[in-house]
């Protein structure tokens, strides 16, 4: 076993405490990993906010980055010492339709989340990756391409593959037109991606003050959405938007700014979504979401991140003070992503 | 001026009554028609319930077929005494972006609907065609091909064109798995158009007496939508679905039919679509929607039911009888569309 300290909570309306833990023995197939850096995530937020006392202890954290501690016996990926990085999930069956077509976050059996899961050989809870140590099977830990900032390369692992996914599926290049509603932490990686891989970016925000930034990350245009003029002088105008809005909101306003046979991914909010049937029927419009992907769609998008020096930007904190991290998240105060350096207590 | 006799309701609450109007004097590019038959849709039933008496009087009817009365002086697609067929718009601006890319349906001006619109050059209230005459702009008169029968092929102009629209989007052909919800005015042309193109066709129908006429119009499979174990033995297995259904309804047991990557289009009901995210977003699917379409889209639908002779199946009834058909397509008494014989009393 490998004891660790996680930052856990007990139960619903704990605060997170440094907890000792021990991790699995290594399995053939599982890899230690030190965690050095681990993204804050919305849904670590949610995870927390739970209220049903089944879901506790939770340790949150699913987009993470460190180095090799020890490897199982079968394990060829990767060696002790190898930079790696861990996304949100770290196991599926490998055996249904979607594993064998490359899409395991997909998994009909359900994949194995990295937190808030269940493993699917021993039975126990998983705990993410706010902890001094994770152990994960070797087809969901992934090299960390060289010259990517493991602090700043850690929230490509949610966030990242997130954007990367429908701009990649829409095959989003040159002459694409993109829009990115909301400039948080998957919004300022979807700007990069879609400027890197080509596109002219609209970035849609309710804050004026993110202007500037927008501009700096890659969008050639900003809009703000309380401005009617501006979005009314944009309608129409996209292919593609991402819209990264983390709360339930009317979708109709996002609708428009597509050209016609456009598509919207809400992929912020993950409830019910509603649209007048004849926003899409009027120029043929579609709505879409993603999120996740497979082995070898993380795999690209880490290796596109490293050609194009894409990260994100990150404010690194220590862990002890994860529950800052946590309040000013929820409050909106963070440009663009909170980083839980994890050796640092 | 031509005057014949309408069906029209004047107010609401009123039944449809024979009515002398006057169509208007030809302008050069207009299309008199004498309408021998004209289907009755979904939409004449919403338009007559309607509650607001500014939307009176009604003469309801879009998917029409007759022969050419009288041309005006700049007409040059069709001659006097040509069979033709008129669907549910009359005419649009034919200078927006979208009237140039042939989808004047979706013309930014707002098309003129064959009635309940408004006429863009005398502002008159356009009346529908449950009349003996209609006058039309001849950009939207289509030459009915030989071979196709004018009571039969009425609805192709409604009913027709809704499933030709996102068949051809799809792309459907050989190898595609099509899916129809709802054997009904719609779902039969669907059934017919998809098997035409070369699509294998799942009827998905919430009424087992529908199975046999699903596999004679070109099934080769029938799921009964309230049998849970047929429909999970469906999961998954389908390319694109049309989902028929007339009324709001919950989506989510036709997405479930989706293969990943798959698109269902709601073309039935046309209020607001609601949808779980996660629906949508496991096996990255899509909801879109249907309609209309321009004029090429309209001529390739009629030649390419005139070379593989579909036609929907229809009840034919003399004019006096279209409050029965109404009442009786209320209560959903019909294989599949009734027409309206306008020639005879």
């Amino acid at each position: 076993m490998i004891s660790t300290t996680a930052l856990m909570a007990q139960q619903p309306g704990d605060a997170l405490a440094p907890t000792r833990i021990e991790r699995r023995d290594l399995r053939p197939d599982d890899v230690a990993v030190r965690v050095t850096h681990c993204g804050v995530c919305f849904t670590d937020l949610h995870a927390l906010d739970a209220t049903d006392p089944g879901a506790f202890p939770v340790v949150p954290g699913h987009e993470f980055t460190g180095e090799v501690l020890e490897v199982g016996s079968e394990v060829t990926r990767v060696a002790v010492g190898d930079r790696v990085a861990v996304g949100n999930i770290v196991d599926s069956c490998g055996q249904c339709p979607r594993c064998l077509d490359d899409e395991q976050a997909w998994c009909t059996q359900f994949p194995t989340l990295t937190y808030g899961g269940v493993d699917r050989h021993d039975g126990q809870r998983t705990l993410g990756g706010y902890s001094g140590a994770y152990v994960v099977r070797d087809e969901f830990v992934y090299r960390l391409p060289d010259g990517l900032d493991p602090a700043a390369a850690a929230p490509l692992m949610c966030a990242g593959v997130t954007m990367w996914g429908p701009l990649r599926s829409e095959q989003v290049g040159p002459g694409s037109r993109v829009g990115v509603v909301g400039i948080g932490g998957l919004g300022h990686l979807g700007v990069r991606l879609a400027r890197a891989m080509g596109a002219e970016v609209t970035a849609i925000t309710s804050s004026i003050a993110k202007a500037d930034d927008a501009l700096r990350l890659g969008a050639s245009r900003v809009v703000v959405s309380q401005d009617d003029d501006a979005m009314r002088a944009a309608a129409g105008s996209l292919d593609v938007v991402l819209d990264t809005i983390g709360f339930e909101h009317d979708l109709e306003p996002y609708v428009g700014l597509l050209a016609d046979r456009g598509v919207l991914y809400p992929v912020g909010f993950l409830g019910t979504l509603s649209i007048a049937s004849m926003a899409l029927l009027i120029g043929h419009k579609r709505l879409s979401s993603a999120g996740g992907g497979g082995r070898g769609s993380t795999v690209r998008m880490l290796e596109f991140c490293a050609e194009h020096g894409i990260t994100a930007d990150v404010e690194v904190l220590s862990a002890s003070r994860a529950h800052e991290a946590i309040e000013r998240l929820r409050a909106g105060d963070v440009r663009y992503r909170f980083v839980l350096a994890m050796q640092e207590a």
